[in-house]
Parts: structure tokens; C-alpha cells; sequence
């Protein structure tokens, strides 16, 4: 059961948030930042060890760390990051609330589809497992995690969520597009079967439990358009461009030049470039949030546990329409009457 | 009862709420500008009493501050600050909106479930307490409050949202995943039984209870999902180094350095960082404005009181299917006829 | 009747606003200029006159004034100021369009509530006077308007729009909760009455009238919401922290130092600061909309008619479910037929 | 038929815009940037040419300009402006989404009322034709090319949107507010009266002919709402004062002072001030968009063309409900069968 | 299969995407770039070798160059570069969200459109026929790809979209506005056809295909409206000019000048502007995801693939409401069970 919840503080507050490790910042970032110090390392070397035997090039290199520097100064790498984190983290909730949950689907039918013999209980768990059987299907388009644990329909069937001859019909399907709509297509099919039978008595019942699952194939279609139209790889380019590009330039920019050749603001040596590198953390790690947001269907700490979502669906589902479908609660009088 | 309503003044306007206490920026940061104000003391005390004896350290000290003070100029945390506290913000906006209110449901059980008798009072009330209960089941969840206050079903038992039956029925249920849900499966099965003695008359008004139900449970899983899915780690670590890295640069940058050594913007001594302290005023208390808005289900000042919110449906709920569900108020001219 | 419509002009646009005086930022922000100008004067006349006896206390001041100014030019409060007012402001529109309309309750009623005679219309006035009752009595927990016009039940009934029995029943009523629910209450208890005498011909006509009946108490909920939950205290105190400290920092930081001292940006003497004042009425005019969009149910200017939309409410209430009934128009052909 | 479409060019893109002339920002600031360029040119005079002949006033205007210089450096109005354009984009985008099409209203009345006689006929056409004058009224309050088209109710009587009959009632009804809902309540009670007769067979049509007029009637209140409630006046002289402040403080700060005397950043003399009046037409041509957005219901070439919906929504009504009432298509085998 | 997944790696991340061509900013840039440096490189050129004899000439254009650098230090296309695309971005969402998805309404059809005889075939067929018609008129009108595809209605003819009799219908009709919603009207009338037949059975299956129609209509207005309304030119116009005036500035501001004349910042020669074409790079990429986002229905890598959607859409439609219209998949316990 994924639940992460905040802890509130009367002291420090999100400072205590710096010590986690799963899904932070330091777990994401350690690797970058140790490839820019060992960039940073190997230049600061060339500048103190080899370039005082060729003073011109050293000369050259100090105008070159100078006018890398004036860059880094004016680049506003903040706001280009500040407004695109701003849409891709809109963009992730929107793709959380694209995920279809079944319950709603799974209410109309144990409302509306009477019968609580055999029959009626398999139409009950067969409607159920139809639309489980579509999210599953295009989780498996969106979620590595889910196409790991299903990676074929043969898999699918093992699991129990659909069954052989199933698995023939919609293989046999002549169409090369996403198939996730097909059980919902079943649904509709079964439902009108259904409602000739008279299991489904009303009307009004009938045109509720197909509004349900349009409504949920919407989710379906939603989650879909999310995978297939994505930020456009140009905004993500200029991003990391600007972001990569700014320490690039640090690199070489935020070295100590020779304090005794008096260059404006490099009166001093203190050979390990602390605040660039909290910099460096802030900056990248700004952009590993948007990374991290872009496709939240991965497998990182932080990502949706969309196996989990499966599974519970699952066991809902079945739970509403068949297990307790038939339970009788007695209708007692409680302690707030008079 | 909860209001908090905002005043408005001729003259000051927002200036008077500066003079409050409660739920204010002072008191939710007063222990940490005490911190800061210490470590700004000691450093201060150590570089004006110890580090004279040693020049050559003080000489270093000088130009570590020189550097920070340098930092602290460039770093942009008001842009993070501003992006982050709005995505926030929202967020926060968007769970009181998604906390459920019972009263369409009883609306509906009033206009459809007909029977002034026992029968349909008992049945009536027990639609409405289940809806309660699920709310009441999700709040736990997600508030400290509420799960403070219902530690157990035994709890719930006790303050009648629940029957003795009832709770064993959940208790026994065979799943590992929250179970607010189940009072809502009672509801929808209860709901076909009545509809099937007759007492709901119409297949209209079977949908349009069904439905409602639908949506008050959409709003508990919305509400789930906050709870579940907070907004990534790396996100909020990011801004927190930003900010405290900001201030820990501070308390050495903006230290007075000896006058005599005619560094730039070091022309006097102060003693007192007045302005520093304003600085760290706004922008620690922006960044609580982020801590307190992302978890509002808590025990803060300005968090939800979900406790009032419970009784108030509680009470709302049995007013309307019950004690108001058989009075006539006669039907006279108004005073505007004619 | 408030409609204040923008005109626009081929020349100087939005320039000509500048003009206005009602619901101006001068209006709201004279008070407030006279004071920052008078501490302004005050300081510079003890520069000016007083000072000059004791040089160093006067030297000390300088310093003083140097590090304000410092400070006024690197703190940010644009950006702060900008992500404030623009949610403040989104949160404005949102509560204006949560006030409810009853035009669709009534459309209903008039459309689904059969019957020309006396009871069919006393039965349609008094569904119309509930909604409105409802509307009235949450209005006056928002706005001071209403409040002021119907202090008490007693005012409603002298209004017409409550009648002496009803309230003796709203006060009855066992609940310290606000009661602007009560009177949807009695309109789904009247409505399933007059389902049952047969006015109401058919089920679907029920439940319409039910739905739009719950869309309106909702919108009354989320009134209420806006009124209860207000943006955290700490937010707004942030923020005007941020704008008073800054002018406080520019009463000392933009005054004009002798010039005989060669302070750097101090080079003239112009007495009047000019651009500080243009800066002042820019910023916390800025912060004005802000206080001016976070209340908008009070008496300013620019807040909602909510006294207006009250009679409008009524009168378009009853017109549409009495006057205009029976409101025979005869069919003919329209001059674009062939 | 007002379709603008954008090009998309494979070089050059946007810039190819530039050198549009219809609603461009040239068309709209020719004349102020001419203002612009006059008082700065005047000033430019004075100072070139009268000036030094009086050295201490002009040592005063060179102090002056120094000072207007450093205001116009530290002014934030790009921020104040990219937040309140924002605003304004959003606000403008939620005005074209609040315009009510009839599309809906008339496939439910073509559905729905049964008859292709000619008291049929004569029906739809009278109903369609009153959605279309409620939108008609509403537009009338909104937006100038249609209050100029049809200045008064007799307009509309020769337009044959309304006729003799019905502009007598609507004249005598005893309200003075807005009356663009009265052609809705017509609408109702006709509808009431021919579902007695039985054309309209059936209670969800009924009910859903009813529940799209109030969708229909609720895009009109919402266009309502925009035209009563007007973004707060003092937010928008906020920004024109920022933005038309900045550019008097540049008409001086901005002048060529005499290189001879060695100001900071004033070593030369180009006469024109080519990037500041690329920074006019860029900063004013920013609040020109707002301006622009403001109200989009004016005669500006980028404004809604309302008369052309108001001529689209009549045909397009009276074609669905009348003349392709009746046309019969044969249904055939399409290609892709088997 | 347009399919576009993001790939997540544990290193680098963003960074490999710098590698992608197709989309890319530097496929869609290259040009402008090199256009950049040859206008650079002239104008270096003729400082470097022509101006040397023209000292008066020279010493006037450093002058110039150094005013605009002046003038790209300052200028925050930053700001309105962020503030721009991001209002473009929403739009670009919106658009994908306005495209009409034909789900619904076959889901609908086949639920309620009884009779597996050839018939009841061939009424599904047409009604779902006509959606996708509206769908492809209205697509035709939006994008270029779908207008080469299908150039005039006898393409649609021959496609088999649309029969020789409709074609001849639809183009007799007597408006000038665009038609794209005459086989909506087609829809509707045969709906009321097969109610009459009897083939929809039910008054709420006959309301709800009617609704959905609606809505699938409504999608074709919203994308009409998208076409018809586009961001206003003056904005457009306002950030291209503050973007290719800053580059412009850039061309003569950021050339080295001759390090003997001491110019601040101007100690050095580089001869290549690295960080002036990052910087390019940067905003005119920015600039060109506006371009990009503002038409997504072009013939660009990152647009909308609307031809396969028109496949896509007619495939399923077919599918559903007919191959697989009386597929009977047997009802058979699941492996949960029990």
C-alpha cells in the first residue's frame, strides 16, 4: 500500500526532508556531480601545474575562464527553468488524474445488473473484468513496470484476466492500432445481451452503466494521448541546453585565477568551488524534477505504482460486484436516532 | 464554527494583519531566526574576539565571506520560491475542493426514498450515516485530527457511525487496501433492495442516487490521491537547499567585515543585520508558506478542521433524511403576490 | 443596474484610465502616500537641520542610508508581489463565479411544475422564494452588504422573501452550523410532495429539478468554502512584510546625502523623491489589488453588487415562474421562413 | 468567413509576421511611439541648443537625467507586465469560450419535436429563433458592432429575429435589468405547451430540450458576468502607470548627454535613441496587447466578429430545424463494407 | 503508430535527448544560425580589415557596439519569452484536447441501435460514417495534411467516406460558412427515423446518442474556434521583435573590439562568438516552440499526425459497430473466482 505521507514539523520543517534518500535529490544527482568536479579537477590541474610553463596560453585560458564567467552571470537559466517545471508538473497531474479507476463502472453494475444466481454473478465478474482487462491494456502502452509483468496477452491470460478464447478473438482483430478499446467494445456488446435477458431492468440503468464506461474509456483514450503526444522535444532540448551549456561554462568560468594578476572579483583562491557546486545541485536537480515528472509511468522511487493500481482494481472490482454483493447488512437503528 | 473572515480597512489594509498571532509568519518562525541569529552571533563573536590574534586566518575568513556575500547576490531563490509556492498553492486549493460533502446524496435519499415510517426513516438514516462513514474512513487516512480521534473502528462503534456488525463485516473483509470504499458498496446495495420493496418508485431516481454516490466516492479517491501521490521529494529538497544554503551562505557573507580594510561594500559596521533578518523573515516564510499549504490536513492553525467538518455532516445529514424530512411548511402567498 | 464596461480608445488606451478616481489606485492609496512622504520629510529635515551639529551621528546615518539602499535594490518584491496577486486574483474570478444563479432552478420549476391555477402558482413562488432564501442567507455570512441590509431573520421576513412561520422553524433548529441548507431542504420536501399530488407529471422532470436544485446548493457550499478558507494568514503576511519593509528601508535608503561627501550615487540633490513615490504608488498599489481582489464581498468600489444581484435574483424569480407563465406568445411565421 | 489562418514557414518562422499590417502592433503604436519621439526630440532641443547658454540649469538636467537613467534601470515592468498580460490572456480566452453557439439547443429541438407539418415547422423556427435572441440581447450588451446593428428592439423586429408581438411584451415587462433571459423563458413555456400537445413524445426529451436551453442561457450569463465584472481597475492603472512612467523618466533619462563631461555611460553621442524606442514599441506594445484582450467585443481588427456568429447562428439554426428537417438520404452500403 | 515514449536513463537523462535530431532544435534552427554568423562575420570582417583605415568611422562603430551591448544586457526577452510560451503551451494542449474522438458515440450506437440484420447494419454504419465525416470536414479545414489528403468532397467521395448523394446534398446547401456540421444534422435526422423503426428502443437511449452527438459536435466548434481565433498578432508580434532586435544588437554589440582601446569588457579577442550563438541557440529556440506549439496541426515532425487519426477513427467506428457488433464471447467463470 504506497502511502508516502508528509510528516509536519514545529521545527526545521522540510529541512528534515534533506536527510531522505529514496527518491532524492542526492540519489539522482550524485553521478553528475561527481563528473563535473572531475571535469572541474582536471582543468584546475592544467591551470596550476601546466600552463605556468607556457604563460601565453595560460594568459589565453584566464580570458577565456573571464569571458565564460560574464556568461554565467547573465544566463537566466532560473526562469527557463521556473516556467518549464511549471508545465511539465501541470502535465503530471493531469496524467494522475487520467487514470481510470473502475469503481464507478463497478457501482452501476452491481446496482443495476440484478440476479444473484450463478449467471448473474458471472456477467457481474465478466463486465468487471472487461474493464480492468482495458486499463490494463493500455497501462502496458504507458508503464514499464506493467508491460514487464504482462509482456504478452499469453501472460494476461495466466493472470487471469482474460481468458483464451479472448485472447484469440481480440489477437485475430484486423488492426494494427492499440487494441485497449476492445473490451470495452465486449462491455457494450454484453451489456445490450444483458439487458434483453431483463437482467438489467430499466432503461435509465442501462443508458448509466454505458455512460460509465465511455466515461472511463475516455480515461483510457486520455492516458493514451498523453503517451503518444509528449513536451515537444525542442522545449526539452533548449532547457537542457541552457541548463548543460550554463555549467559547461562554470567549468572553466568558476576556476581561482592567479590572484596576483588582479583580476576583478579573483582576489582569492579557495580551490574547492563550494557554492558552484550547490549551485550545480540546484540547477540540475531543477531539471531532474522535470525529468523525473515527464514520464512518471517509469520505474523510479517516485513514479505511479501502476502494478499496485492493477492489483487493487482487481481486487475491488471483484470484491463490489461478486463477494459482498450479496451481503446483508441489517438496517438497525443508530445512537444519534432521537 | 470555523469562519475567518478578513477584514477590510480604509487605511493599512493587509499592514493591521501584521499585528497577528495566530497562524502568523512570527510564530512559525521564531525558533528558526533565533538559530540563525546564533550562528550569525558566534561567527560574528569568533571573527571580532579570536580571529584578531590569528591574521592570516582572518585574512581567509574575510575572503570565504566575500565569496558568499557573492553568492547570496547571484542566487536566484525568489524565481524557485515563486514557482514552487504557486504549483503548491494550487494543490492545496485543489484538496479542499476535493473533500466530500454528503449534501447532494441526501438530498436525493430525501426526494426519492419515500416513507414517513419507521421503516423508511431507519432506512434513510442508515443511507446517510454510510456515505458519513465512508468520508469519515478516508479522513483518517489523510488527517491527523481525525485518525486522533478515531483511532480504531472500535472508536467509530462508539461514536455511532457504525454499528457493531458493521464493523466486524469490514474487519473481516479480505483485502490489505484502504476500505473507504466499502460503506459505499453497502450504500449501492441497499439502495437495489429498497428500490426493489418499491420505496424508491422511479428507475430516474435509482439513477440519480447511484450517480451521486458515484461522485461522493470520486471525490474520496481525489482525496486518496493527494494523499497518496505528494508532490515529488526531489522538488521540495531542491527549493529547501536553496533556501538554507542562501542563509548558511549569509551568515558568514553578510557578517561586517573590519572597515579599515576598505573591502567594497564593507564602509561600516553595524553590528546588527537588520536587514539580513528581514531577508530571512520573507524568505524562510515563504518557504512555510510551501510547508504549511502541502499537507492542510494536519493540526496547524490554518489547516482544515475536519473534525468540524465531520460533525457538521453528521449533523446535516440526519437533519435532512430525518427530523426535516416530514416537515410541512405550509404554502402562503408571499408578500410580493400581485 | 452595474454594468461598467471598458471603452477603448484608438489613442492612449488604457492611458485615459488613468483619469478615473472612483475605485482608483489614488482613492485607495492616498492615505498612504501622505505618510510615507511625511516620515520621509521628517528624516530628511533632521538630515538636514539637526545633523549637521553632530557630524558623527550624522556620518553614521549616511552609513545607514547606504546600507538601505542596498538592500531596497537587490530584494525582490516584484517577483513576490507577482505570484501573490496572481493567485489571489484567479481565487477572486473563482468566487465570482461560485455565486449561484437561480435562472436554471426556476427554468425547471416553470418548465416541469404544471398547473395555471392559485396552488400551482403559490406552489411555484414558493419553491423560487426557497432557492433565493437560500442564496440570501449565505450571502449574508460573505458579504457585509447583505449583512448590513438583513441583520436579522426578522429583516427577511419584512422583505418578503421569508415568511413569519418559516422562520420560526430556521430557528428552531437544533444546529449552530450556518442554515443556509435549510431552505433547499424544505424545496426537496415540497418538490417530492408535489410529485406525489401529480403537478410534477414525470420522473425525469423529478430528477431534473433535484439536480439543478443540488448544482445550487453547491455553488452556495463553495461559497461558503471561499469564506472559510482563506489564504494561509502567512502568505499575505510574507508579502506585506516584503512591500512595507522595502519603503521603510526607502524612507532612510532614498535620501539625498550631501554631495559633498562623494558617497557613489550621490552625487546631486534633488529634495524631492520623485521616483520613490512613483515606485511607491507602483508596489503597494500592487499590493492594493491584492487586498482589494481577496475580499470582494465588502463595500469597495470595485466589490460585487451583491445587494444588486439579490433583487435581480428575486425579481427575475418570480417574473419567470408567475408573471410570464402563463404568458401565451403566438406562433407565426418568422419574415426569414422561404 | 473570418478565417486566419497562421503560416508556417520553414525559414524564418515569426518573422515573417512582422511585416503584417492588419491588427499589428505598427498599426496600433504609430502614433504613440510619433509622441514618444516629439517630447523627447523638444527636450533634446532644449538641452543642445538653449541649454548652454545657462551652464547651472543644464548641469541640473544632466543631474536629473542621471537619475531618471538609474529609475528606469532597477523598474521591473517586464514582470508587472508578463503577470498582467497573463491575467488578461486568460480572462480573454474564457470570453470566446462563454459565447453560447446554438448548435446544441437546435439538434435537440430537430430530435426531439416531432411534425413536419407546418405548426411543426412554424415551432422549431419560433424556438430556434429564441435562443438566437436571447444570444442576440446579450450580445447587444457586450459588444459594440451589434449594439450599433441593432441600436434598438424595432432593429431587431425588421431583422426578423423577433417579432411585433413579442417586442411589445418584452417592452412592457416591468423590470429594468437586462432582459436577454426572457426570450429563454418564452422558450420554456412553449416547450411546455407542445409537450402537451404531444410532439414532443417523450419526458427525458423534454428534459433534455429543458437542461440545453439552461446550458445555453448559462453561456449568456457568463458573457454577463465579463461584461459586469471587469478585471479591477486599479490593477490595470497599476501597470499603465509602471509601463507610461517608465517611458517619461526615459525621455529625459535617455538623452545624449555631453561626452565632455565624462558621465558614466555617457561617452558618446548617436542622436536618435534607436534601442529605446525598440524598448518602447516592445514594452507598450505588451500593455497594447492586454489593451487589445481587454475587450474583445470592440470593432479592432483582432476583436470576435460578432455579427458574423450572430448571421451563423441564424442560418445555421433554420437550416437544422427547417429546411433539412425532412431531407431523407438514402442509406447505402459505404465502400469499406467487408 | 505514432508512438513517441520518452526513454528514462539513471545517467545523463535529458542529456541524451541533446542527440536527437528529428524535431530538433537544431533541425529546425541550422539556418537562422548560420544566417546569425554570416551577418557577425561580415560585419567583423569589415571592422577587422576595412576600418583600420576609417579611425573616425571605427571609433563611432565602437562606440555603437558598445551601446548595444548596453542594450542586450538589459533587455529581458527572458521574461517575455517565458510569459509567451507558456500561454502557447496551453493552447497547444487545449487543441489536442479539442479533437473529437468518435468513442463515444460508436459505443452508444452499438449499445442501443438493436437488429444484426443487414439493415440495422448498414444504419450503424451511417451513423458512424457521419461523425467521422464532421470530424474529417472540420480537420480539413484545421490542417494542411488532412486538406492535401482529401483536396476537395469528391476525395472524400472516393475515399469512401462519403456517398455521390451526399456529396451533391451538401454542396447544394445554400451557406457560405463552413459545413463541417451538416452530417451532424444528417445524424440526427436518422436518429429520429430509427426511433420511429423502433430500432432504438428506448426514450434514454435516444436522449443519450443525441447528447453524445452533441458533444462530439461541440469538439468540432471548440477546434473550429481554435482556427478561427488565434493568439493575437500584436503579441506574436511583440516577442519576435524583442527577440530579433536583441540578436540584431548581438551582431554589432558582441563583436571584440580592439583590446589596445581598453573598452571595458573588451580586454580580449576570441574572434568566435561561442557563448553569443549558445545564447542564440537558447532564445530563438525558445522562440521557435511558440512556433512550433501555436499550429500543431502542420506537417512539422512534432505535430499532430491528423491523417492517421482520420484512420484510426473510421477503423475503430467500423469495428465497433459492426464486425464486432454480434461477436459473442461466452460468459466463463475466471480464474478469481472462488
Amino acid at each position: 500500500m504506497p502511502i508516502a505521507r508528509l510528516q509536519k514539523f514545529k521545527l526545521g520543517g522540510f529541512a528534515r526532508l534533506l536527510f531522505c534518500w529514496k527518491a532524492s535529490v542526492y540519489k539522482l544527482l550524485w553521478r553528475e556531480v561527481l563528473i563535473f568536479l572531475l571535469i572541474y579537477t582536471v582543468i584546475s590541474l592544467v591551470y596550476r601545474v601546466v600552463l605556468p610553463n607556457y604563460p601565453n596560453v595560460r594568459e589565453n585560458f584566464e580570458l577565456v575562464a573571464i569571458y565564460s564567467y560574464d556568461y554565467t552571470a547573465v544566463f537566466p537559466i532560473s526562469f527557463v527553468l521556473g516556467f518549464y517545471v511549471t508545465v511539465v508538473f501541470d502535465r503530471w497531474w493531469m496524467q494522475f488524474k487520467a487514470i481510470p479507476w473502475p469503481d464507478r463502472v463497478v457501482n452501476n453494475i452491481s446496482a443495476h445488473l440484478n440476479g444473484a444466481d450463478e449467471r448473474g454473478r458471472l456477467l457481474r465478474r465478466a463486465l468487471a473484468r472487461y474493464v480492468n482487462l482495458s486499463a490494463i491494456l493500455i497501462y502496458r502502452l504507458c508503464s514499464k513496470r506493467v508491460k514487464k509483468r504482462f509482456p504478452t496477452f499469453q501472460h494476461l491470460v495466466e493472470a487471469g484476466v482474460m481468458t483464451s478464447k479472448e485472447k484469440d478473438i481480440i489477437k485475430k482483430l484486423p488492426t494494427d492500432n492499440p487494441k485497449y478499446w476492445v473490451p470495452c467494445t465486449w462491455f457494450v456488446n454484453l451489456v445490450r445481451e444483458i439487458r434483453k435477458e431483463g437482467r438489467i431492468e430499466s432503461d435509465p440503468a442501462m443508458k448509466t452503466i454505458i455512460d460509465e464506461l465511455n466515461n472511463f474509456l475516455n480515461k483510457c483514450d486520455e492516458l493514451y494521448g498523453f503517451d503518444w503526444i509528449i513536451v515537444p522535444l525542442v522545449y526539452t532540448q533548449v532547457v537542457t541546453i541552457a541548463t548543460y551549456s550554463y555549467f559547461l561554462a562554470c567549468t572553466v568560468g568558476r576556476q581561482y585565477l592567479d590572484p596576483s594578476k588582479n583580476y576583478t572579483g579573483h582576489s582569492f583562491d579557495l580551490f574547492f568551488p563550494g557554492f558552484t557546486v550547490l549551485e550545480f545541485v540546484f540547477y540540475v536537480g531543477w531539471l531532474k524534477v522535470a525529468e523525473n515528472l515527464m514520464n512518471p509511468f517509469g520505474e523510479d522511487d517516485d513514479d505511479f505504482d501502476m502494478n499496485w493500481i492493477v492489483d487493487r482494481n482487481l481486487e475491488v472490482s471483484f470484491l463490489a460486484v461478486d463477494e459482498m454483493y450479496d451481503t446483508k447488512i441489517p438496517v438497525e437503528p443508530d445512537p444519534h436516532i432521537d
